[in-house]
């Protein structure tokens, strides 16, 4: 265990009793991602998902063939039942000590489709902490009664820190189960990257009429003019970012997750504050990967002479987090023309036929960014987001939890005899 | 879409944003319930439950026999299972923004009944609404996730405008799914409603001792001196209702069902206060339908001569709702004798032998509207209320979701299999 | 019905309704638990689950043998489908309305592994008790809902009084059910005296390494100098309880079920402390069942000649609960040299190499009565208390809920089958 001082952690001095029990973990949580990442894998599966830094194309692309087969197999009761049937005997904690109903409601969901039971613990009051107990205590009560921990909280570092607590518990022979990180600190959202990749998978398979707005086949657009380059597959596309570029975590995941496509660009759209556009350290590891990266103040401003709205392949919209302003940014902050970040329909128009709005959810009613007016637009994605999430998600169970061949094995068999029927 | 000025909405200025996007549906919500009530079925199938005008004497006296199937399934463990199969692929979300544990709970209990998975949202803090978020986008979000929304919000006519809402999701051919309305504002509570009628055709059945008390059988209680006209069915009678009229969405509801009967008489002993007694609009609707109404502030005023506690064939009572009270209403309604307005054991040995007692409960112990002593009077009905609350949820779920008809199919093969057995 | 004159009651004298309701069944309330404990049984089975008292040394082995066959049968899928399957048509409310996440999860949990389905009421704000609902109505409509209420609460004497309502509905034909005692004010905490208990059973079996630590064979151990006296099972041992004894109820109900052994020493390790030291009225029980009980301040007072933590066979550590600490009480709990009530890793060291270390948990960080360094120590059973905790609930959902001898069929059938495959 390393000591405050003989390391340069990116955490602040410790305060909280939390933040006192991270540094016992700290030498291993200042290491590089590279490094860490094995340590979360059993031969090529995730044991726990800490970072979206674990996932590389080839595994994002299993996980979105698996989603794709449980969506298709929850078509049918009898596909329903057989999913249902395989994780009916585990049992799930869903530890959210920060509120998210969305990303909550998500993960519930995607454990009911495999049958898993749910048990949650979301308000810190209630807990046990009340009486002084450390969220180590709690996690490992947690790994006593359930097979899966889930958890989300406004501690950084903390899911990491409980994976390796797992993974110790795991070397000396002790009950320990797999960790999901459902968002940490300002720090890692992994599973809202991976249901936006998938959505972004999805449309840029060309496929499904609902997934890829503006015309079901690439052949049919390729013929429009300025969409001759258009291919299939996240590669060679430019992907913009807006709004609170500084302070979202899932902007943070997403980016990392596209920077490992080839040919990807990426542009950041946001007003030029400190707490709002990217972040130092964001921008040295896009760059440190070779990533071309813009940095933008507005959907006017140009992308290869023409302005970056008429130029983006899917466009990624963010709330801005005023929950985080502190009282020194309220003038700079109020001194932000906002409606310059506001998608309006007139914006829209004139995006790529093809190109999804994409957004984490929830929007902001009063900062408008996106107004409901674009709900209608077939380039609106991010209601169908939520429901990507779900399979999604349930396609990472499946692989944690290690189902995963089962499904496939059982899709090819119903695809099978379903096409024998049809003879 | 209407504007604020170009139609004469009852509800107040909008002042909340909630208010505001209830505007986007106000020219559907002003219009008369028999316009709206088609919208909210399919075929002859209820789509969406939102107020009790959509139920009549022939659907309400179905879902009572569903009811009772139901019930008597459930005597056995097959038919318990049976049941659980019926719609165990099917995920709820029970969306509760204004407290209420009993209607939750019985909510809860009655898809699991039919081995629906419940999922709930039950304190708006806990939600992203505190981000900023509309209500609609909330409902739009569940309808991602789950097959099912029962909602209860202290909002009027919310359920209402979210039903439209999803009509108008279907109709563009995008994810929708059924929503049930457990409560409403001040406005609409339709199956606190359709529990109190399945109550009410129970006891008029008399077939049951246990519902109904006083003597099972209709022959007996007629030989009785001033029983000769006693009949069964809702039809032909008088039913009275006491306490707070005037803000009891309950009293509200179940008033305009029973309206709908043959020879129905309704009574309203309430103190003589604008909060409390009958509101103008609710005795114009009933007057409309050529209902005989009845305004009384006593149990001992005359009806047809006599006292009306001994001439009520059945008596509603209810909580006076002192949360409701505004500041200027504390004078007068301290003034209020409200030992008026409490049933005594007294009482109720004076009413006809058969007539039940409802509440919609909870009943308040410091107004004391039922005391516990008259708990154990056979005429009480309130506790089997509660259950009966259960059973007829169940059989809503099951019109609504399609599977009443296999109920039925079940429960006659398994009645008539035990009768080959019984030969 | 007595009244607050005719008797001596231990309650304070009524001041909230809750308490005034509890008047109703005082004179029931006030017997000796030795006339009480038959009407919470049907026959040789519990129908209710109240006080520790009763329990007996044969019914915790049958309850211990159960767990361990539940424990068994869960290691496989086969198994854990049997065991889900035999309470899936049961519905249980966990009514939590004093705070415990470990608690409230080690039943659901235990619940879950039987199939049973669960429902919760955990904060009393969301409930009908703010609309002036009594708690007794309140568990009235849980019964109508469900088939089991577990139930925890501040207010002593509350569980035991809805026992006697469920009783007298029984008596009265109508809608009863089964109700569990998951800890009831400072009183009674039955089911955590249980899985201490049980945990103990297990380790003083000498079977399971993890169980019994410093060697898994009695008869190795019985050849090192000092053990020598060293026997099977709970009888002629030394147990002593550390921390908080006058206000924990763990230790109260663990306390009186270990004196139902024969040859067991009691010894209570605490500040001189009217609030910590053992309470009176508990040292006057265990003195009349003749069990000889030692009250030492420190670990280093002397039993039998030699400094207490080398002497005893198992240790019961506890947390202080400040939160009862009354404003008048500060100055003298300041007084308290609490550094003489934490274990430190030294005094592990010093106790017998098989002595379980037990705590109720959770712990509390700040007073640090079991710092994390003993943590990795053998002796430390405190984590597998937990699951062992859910392992013994689960047998005693199975005992009241009736299915205890099917799971004993099951077990023997599947280990004949499998002895006959090995064959």
């Amino acid at each position: 265990m390393s000591t405050p001082t003989d390391h340069e952690s990116p955490l602040a001095p410790p305060r909280t009793q939390d933040e006192l029990n991270l540094e016992h973990f700290s030498s291993r949580l200042d290491r590089p991602v590279l490094m860490k990442a094995p340590e979360f894998q059993r031969g090529d599966r995730l044991r726990h998902v800490v970072f979206s830094g674990q996932f590389n194309p080839g595994m994002l692309s299993e996980l979105a063939e698996t989603a794709d087969m449980i969506r298709l197999l929850s078509k049918s009761r009898d596909g329903q039942d057989f999913l249902r049937g395989l994780l009916a005997h585990r049992r799930a904690m869903l530890y959210f000590t920060q509120p998210s109903t969305r990303t909550f409601l998500s993960f519930m969901a995607a454990c009911q489709v495999l049958g898993i039971t749910c048990n949650e613990v979301r308000d810190p009051q209630t807990s046990s902490e009340t009486k002084g107990e450390t969220r180590f205590d709690s996690i490992r009560m947690f790994s006593s009664y359930f097979d899966l921990i889930i958890m989300r909280s406004p501690v950084a570092k903390l899911a990491e820190s409980c994976a390796y607590l797992m993974n110790d518990l795991e070397r000396s022979g002790q009950r320990s189960v797999p960790l999901i990180n459902a968002g940490s600190g300002a720090d890692e959202h992994p599973t809202q990257a991976l249901l936006d990749i998938y959505t972004l998978q999805r449309t840029f398979n060309f496929e499904n009429p609902n997934d890829s707005p503006g015309g079901d086949k690439l052949e049919r657009l390729r013929l429009m003019p300025g969409y001759e380059g258009l291919s299939k597959g996240l590669e060679n596309k430019t992907y913009a970012f807006c709004g609170d570029i500084g302070r979202g975590r899932t902007v943070r995941s997403l980016a990392m997750l596209l920077a490992m496509y080839e040919g990807v660009r990426l542009v950041f759209i946001s007003p030029d504050h400190p707490k709002l556009r990217i972040r130092d350290d964001l921008r040295q590891r896009l760059l440190d990967r070779g990533v071309p990266i813009y940095e933008l103040d507005s959907f006017e401003s140009l992308l290869d002479g023409k302005p970056v709205i008429e130029q983006v392949d899917a466009l990624y919209m963010t709330r801005v987090q005023k929950e985080h302003d502190s009282p020194e940014d309220a003038e700079s902050m109020a001194a932000i023309d906002t409606l310059k970040y506001r998608l309006t329909p007139e914006l829209v128009t004139r995006m790529r036929l093809y190109a999804p709005i994409l957004h984490p959810f929830p929007r902001d009613q009063h900062f408008g960014e996106i107004p409901p007016e674009v709900d209608d637009d077939p380039r609106a994605m991010y209601f169908r987001q939520a429901r990507n999430g779900m399979w999604i998600r349930a396609a990472l169970l499946a692989h944690v939890m290690d189902v995963d061949h089962s499904i496939a094995r059982h899709f090819f068999e119903t695809y099978r005899e379903r096409h024998v029927y049809n003879d």
